[in-house]
C-alpha cells in the first residue's frame, strides 16, 4: 500500500480534492487486484484525501470484499448506477476538483461525469509512480524474464522441419501457462519472409530448412510482463542475412554501451539520460549500414503493461532514471525477404545496467 | 465488404462528410483484419464517401498491404505522426463534420483531434449494422459455440477429485487452442463456495466430493464468440443445492419461452421485444423463490465481442429484432456458500429463436 501513501502526497501536491481512476493497470496498481477485465470497463477507483473507493459491480463484490483491504466497496447496480455514486461521493467530501485520468477516460465517459463535475483536471500522477519500479515490482519482473528464458530454452528444441509458426506459438503459450504464469501478449512467431512483418501473426506456415526464425514473446508473472525477442537460423544463414543480425547485434550493444557510458560520466545526484539519444545510436548505426531505419521504437518501459512509458524513439520527451525498466530491440525488416529484431529488458539501477534477459545472442545455428 | 457499403450509406445519411474509427472490434467489422492489440492504439479509419484509410504504424503495414484490399494504407511514423496525417486528409476531402466514436476515443485523444476538426460527432452507426448478424457472422458464431460444447464434452471428463480450478481452465484453453481456435475470455472454473463469485478467478484449490463446479468459459472462431456456463454436481447435491439449480434453469426457461411466445403473436413486419421485459421474467421468477435478484444483466450481445448489444437488463431500452444473437444466463449466487449459473447463445430467426449452445443441462451429477 506504499503506492497509495504515494498517491495521497501527489494529490495533496496536485491541489485535487479526489482521483477518479478508470485504467485497469493503475487498478491493478494500486490495489492488487487483477481480475477485471481489461477490454471492459468493470471497475473505478474513487481516492481522497481521507478514504479510498473501489466502484464494481456484483459480479466482483464479493472478491473485492476479501481481496482488497484498504478500499470501501460501493456497488455499482442498476438501482445504484454508477454516476448516482458519484453524485454522492461529490457531496459527500465535498469534491470541487476532481483529477481524472484523461489518456484513459472515454468522450461519452466524460460527458456523463460533468454531468456532477464541473471541473475535471488531467491527472497523470500514477504514471510517474509507475515509471520508477520499486523493489518487489523488479523482482516480479525479474522472474517473468526469467521465466521468458527459460521457454526460449525450451522452444528452441521444438523447431524442427515442418513445425508451423501456431504451433510454436502455442508450445511458448502452453509452457507459460503450464508454470502458473501467463503470456503478456500473444507470441510473435515468424519464419522466412514472414519475419519482415514485425508484428506478424502466427500462420499455418511450416517451417523449411535455411530460414530465418523471428520468436518474439513475454511472461506475465504476479501481473508484471517480460518481453524479449530472438531471431534465429535453422539451418545455413546467407551472407545478406548474416550482415542484417550482426548489424542489430551491434545496435542494440551500442545502444547498451551508451547508457553505461552515460552514466558513468554522469553525476550520481543528477542521473538522467534522454530516451532519444539511446534510440539515436542504434537507429543510426543501422542507417550507417545501409539499411532502412528501424520502423518502430527502439524501445519501450514495460512492468504492470507490456507497453508502457518510457519510449525510447526518436520524438520521446521521455528521461531514463534509476528504477525504470525497458527494452531494448533494434530491427531490420526486409520486405519479401526477412527480418532480425533482438530485444532484451534492461533495468537501470544506481550505479549501472543490467540485463533482465540473459539469452543467448549468439544467431544459435541449429 | 458488405459492411462499409451500408457504412457509406449511413454515412450519408447522417450528413457526415468523414468518419473516424479507433475501436479494434470496428476495425475488424470493417476491414476483416484482426491483429491489432486490444489493449493498446495502433490503428485508426477514416472513411469518407468515396475512400477508405486505414492508419498505422510500420510494425504492421506490410501485413495491411497484403490483407486489407479496399482501404489505402498511410503509415503513422515519427515523421508523418497521425495528427499531420489528418489534417492532411481533412484538406484533401474538405472535411468539415468528422463522425466520432465518442464511446471510444479518449478525451486526451479528443482534444489533439480537435486542433484540426471543429466539428466532430458522436457516430454510433458501426454498431447498429453489428447488433444484425449477416449469414455469414452467424455461421461463425455458431462454429464457436458448436466448438464451446464440444468444449465442455471434454472438460467433463477432466473433472475428478483433486484437480484445481485452474488446471481445468488451462485444459479448457489448451484444449480450445489446440483446435486452432481462441478462447474469448479466460475460463471462469469455480469449485464449491467460490462459485458464489460470479466472475471468480480460478485458484489452485482442489476439487472435493460433493461440491458444485461451475464452467464459464467461450471460443472465438474466425473472430466471432461464444460464451456458455454450466453447473454440475460433482457427488451428491444437497436439497438446497437442487433447489438453487432447478430455479435458474426455470427462470432461464421462463425467458426462452417468453422470446418464442411475444415471436408468436407479434406480426412479423414488427417483430420487436424489448430486451427488459425478457430479463424481467427471469429475475422475478428467481426473486420469487426468495432468492436475490440476479447481481447481473439477464445476457449480453455476442459477437466480434464477447459481451456487446443488447444488453438485457432491468434498464435496458435495446430492443430485440431478428438477426440478434445474445446470451441467456441467471444465476443465484448465495455468498460463503455456493452459485449456480446456466448460460446459452440465442439467436433470433425471423420465425422463432435457435439455441446455438446446446449442452446438456441436466445437472449432471458425476
Amino acid at each position: 500500500m506504499n503506492s497509495i501513501k504515494s498517491l495521497k502526497n501527489e494529490i495533496s501536491k496536485s491541489k485535487l480534492d479526489a482521483i477518479f481512476i478508470s485504467s485497469v493497470p493503475n487498478i491493478i496498481y494500486l490495489t492488487n487486484y487483477s481480475h477485471f477485465s481489461q477490454h471492459e470497463r468493470e471497475a473505478y477507483l474513487l481516492i481522497t484525501q481521507n478514504k479510498n473507493y473501489i466502484l464494481t459491480d456484483g459480479r466482483y463484490s464479493e472478491a473485492v470484499k476479501n481481496k482488497v483491504k484498504d478500499f470501501e466497496l460501493i456497488e455499482i447496480s442498476s438501482k445504484n448506477p454508477l454516476i448516482k455514486i458519484l453524485k454522492n461521493l461529490k457531496t459527500k467530501h465535498n469534491i470541487k476538483k476532481l483529477g481524472i485520468e484523461e489518456d484513459n477516460l472515454t468522450i461519452s465517459e466524460h460527458k456523463s461525469l460533468t454531468k456532477h463535475y464541473d471541473n475535471t483536471y488531467h491527472y497523470s500522477g500514477i504514471k510517474l509512480l509507475r515509471d520508477i519500479k520499486n523493489q518487489n515490482e523488479i523482482k516480479q519482473i525479474e522472474k517473468a524474464c526469467k521465466l521468458g528464458d527459460k521457454t526460449f530454452k525450451y522452444i528452441l528444441n521444438k523447431i524442427k522441419s515442418g513445425v508451423t509458426e501456431k504451433e510454436l506459438a502455442y508450445e511458448i503459450e502452453f509452457f507459460v501457462k503450464k508454470q502458473g504464469a501467463d503470456i503478456s501478449f500473444p507470441p510473435i512467431v515468424a519464419f522466412g519472409r514472414n519475419s519482415a512483418i514485425p508484428h506478424h501473426k502466427p500462420t499455418d506456415e511450416k517451417l523449411k530448412k535455411n530460414s530465418i526464425v523471428l520468436l518474439d514473446f513475454g511472461t506475465k508473472v504476479n501481473n508484471y510482463c517480460s518481453d524479449m525477442t530472438r531471431t534465429v537460423f535453422f539451418g545455413k544463414a546467407t551472407n545478406k542475412q548474416k550482415k542484417m543480425y550482426q548489424t542489430v547485434l551491434e545496435a542494440q550493444k551500442r545502444a547498451i554501451e551508451l547508457l553505461n557510458t552515460k552514466y558513468l560520466i554522469l553525476n550520481t545526484s543528477k542521473k538522467s539520460i534522454k530516451a532519444s539519444e539511446i534510440d539515436k545510436v542504434a537507429r543510426d548505426y543501422i542507417i550507417s549500414k545501409n539499411y532502412k531505419t528501424i520502423p518502430h521504437s527502439l524501445g519501450h518501459g514495460i512492468g504492470l503493461e507490456v507497453h508502457e512509458s518510457p519510449r525510447l524513439s526518436p520524438k520521446s520527451k521521455d528521461i531514463l532514471k534509476p528504477g525504470m525498466v525497458f527494452t531494448i530491440e533494434p530491427g531490420i525488416y526486409i520486405p519479401d525477404f526477412g527480418g532480425v529484431r533482438i530485444e532484451d529488458v534492461v533495468l537501470l539501477e544506481e550505479s549501472h545496467t543490467r540485463l533482465l534477459t540473459i539469452s543467448s545472442k549468439d544467431s544459435t545455428i541449429l
